[in-house]
């Protein structure tokens, strides 16, 4: 047997990871390189999309699509390699907004995805869609096909989520999150059955934003309570990484709403939902371990800064194994 | 007096030109040029608009404002100059509809008009502010504000006309047109200003497609007997040279339609509008001139093939000049 098999769920056993955009990304494509195509399912975190220019924009969707594509830009870690900016460029001639980056190849994806929304066809079955065109194998689904967005609240006041983390650049002082429409949107029928199944035999947090990238696919009506009661294990890996987050707000979200910036913290973020039975941890922040195992939750200690291919792939295996040794 | 002067409509007297895009665009830059920008007032068909994957697609208007701007592409007299074609590529990669070639920098001209359309604006504001901020100082307005769509019957059928003309490349046989939604189409507010004004000097109906880019112009309610009555000469610029058309289909429609594929049968069309007071005939045509003649209709026969920029502003103003000499 070879170590990657070895450190996989078991033949047939499913592994479900949760993934907003760049960070998980990166963990979900090393997922992605170890498992056996329909062995692996990513849900995306959709919280973040909107619309734009009359288009539907699905950041976390795309980002984990370009990336299992092999099509994304891998110094932004988000976009498509190669892109080319002449649209937006134009729109700015003719006064257009221009706040968000919108590449001319990306632009496809959008204008295709809201041209086949308005024709009836779900987010799922677009998303499905696209990444069979794409040579997506792996599996990857919004969380849900009802609208749900993030609002971050701050001391300006509510933004809607691009607005905050784009337009903003993260500025104002965050105090809350609410997730508008929430309580109508049902798991995706993907995420329905993989919580269903089984099967399945890992569920993986990935390195992402609790707060704006996880918390919204938790919230959807049913998931935590699904992961509760699941006998496969929950493993979550740090995005916090000696005491700052490797890409985004959350580091700042936290002391902002009075949490310590640790990895430590996002345990008990997860702990306090009764969904966590292990966190991976980065060697930096080996000294946090025995802190959170005192909560109950098991640790791994090990390298988790992804920079190189090899590097997803070794953590994937390694999130795998620790998850097998949960299971046992 | 400079030449430029004494060939333009008198001072203040506005000049009207109907265009359809590549050809009737040419004629409407020498104008440009050769008028100052508050003597001129471009109407261009939009029976040629469509929706395409979501976004409000006007190809006749865009030529024309392009062409004005300096923006059209030299060599195929559409779409913009330097233009990249990544989304297309993209498009086609998803499976996406790329039968209508829309470049990176044209995409921000259909992706920012279908939001201002959707958010209330009307056509001609929007097209007002894409020329202010494009630098085009002679107006450009729509022929209507309401959607009107030229449909092309055909042997195998009824064609919307971008299908026609691009999917399909013009090949099957035509029969006649309709013009969708024109009942209820009233002239742009810039049009029907431009029909009731004392200063209104000349009429120029650019060398374009009679059936498919002037007659839907015309064909708006009240276009066609407001130019009757006007005393500004009606002045039309042949499309058919030698027998063929510059661009376009006009010469295969007109043998089809069983018409003589002549600039005499594009004359006697306006004719039997009783709009015609002058043609503009090419010297390949010359031995035309008298036909057209003797149906009461002046004409001038001179180059109108227009190559270099030097063609168009020439062209432009001998049209000018000949219709101040109808004014007489």
């Amino acid at each position: 047997m070879s170590p990657e098999i070895s450190a996989s769920p078991g033949k047939g056993e499913l592994c479900l990871a949760l993934s907003g955009g760049v960070g998980g990304a990166k963990l979900a494509l090393g997922l992605a390189r170890v498992l056996e195509p329909q062995q692996l399912v990513v849900v995306a975190n959709t919280g973040d999309d909107f619309e734009h220019l009359g288009m539907h924009v699905a950041p976390d969707l795309d980002t984990v699509m370009y990336t299992l594509a092999g099509l994304a830009d891998t110094q932004t870690g988000w976009g498509r390699a190669g892109e080319s900016w002449n649209f937006l460029a134009a729109l700015e001639a003719l006064g257009g907004e221009t706040w968000f980056r919108l590449g001319d190849g990306d632009l496809a994806l959008h204008v295709e995805r809201t041209r086949r929304l308005r024709g009836g066809e779900t987010l799922s079955e677009v998303t499905e869609a696209f990444c069979a065109r794409l040579g997506v194998r792996s599996r990857i689904i919004p969380m849900s096909d009802e609208p749900v967005r993030t609002l971050v609240l701050t001391v300006d006041g509510e933004l809607a989520f691009q607005h905050y983390f784009v337009r903003e650049r993260c500025e104002p002082a965050v105090c809350g999150f609410r997730f508008s429409g929430i309580e109508a949107a049902a798991p995706s029928p993907g995420l329905a059955a993989v919580l269903q199944h089984r099967g399945l035999g890992a569920v993986v947090i990935c390195p992402s934003n609790p707060f704006v990238s996880v918390d919204p696919i938790l919230a959807i009506d049913g998931v935590t309570a699904a992961l509760r009661v699941s006998k496969a294990p929950l493993v979550a890996v740090s995005p916090i990484v000696g005491g700052t987050a490797l890409k985004g707000p959350a580091a700042k979200m936290m002391a902002e709403l009075d949490m310590p910036t640790t990895a430590a913290a996002v345990a008990r973020h997860y702990r306090g939902r009764q969904l966590l039975d292990g966190f991976v941890l980065d060697r930096a922040d080996a000294a946090l371990a025995e802190e959170i195992e005192s909560t109950g939750v098991a640790t791994l200690v090990t390298d988790t800064v992804m920079v190189t291919l090899e590097d997803r792939e070794v953590l994937a295996r390694e999130v795998l194994a620790f998850a097998e040794r949960l299971a046992l």
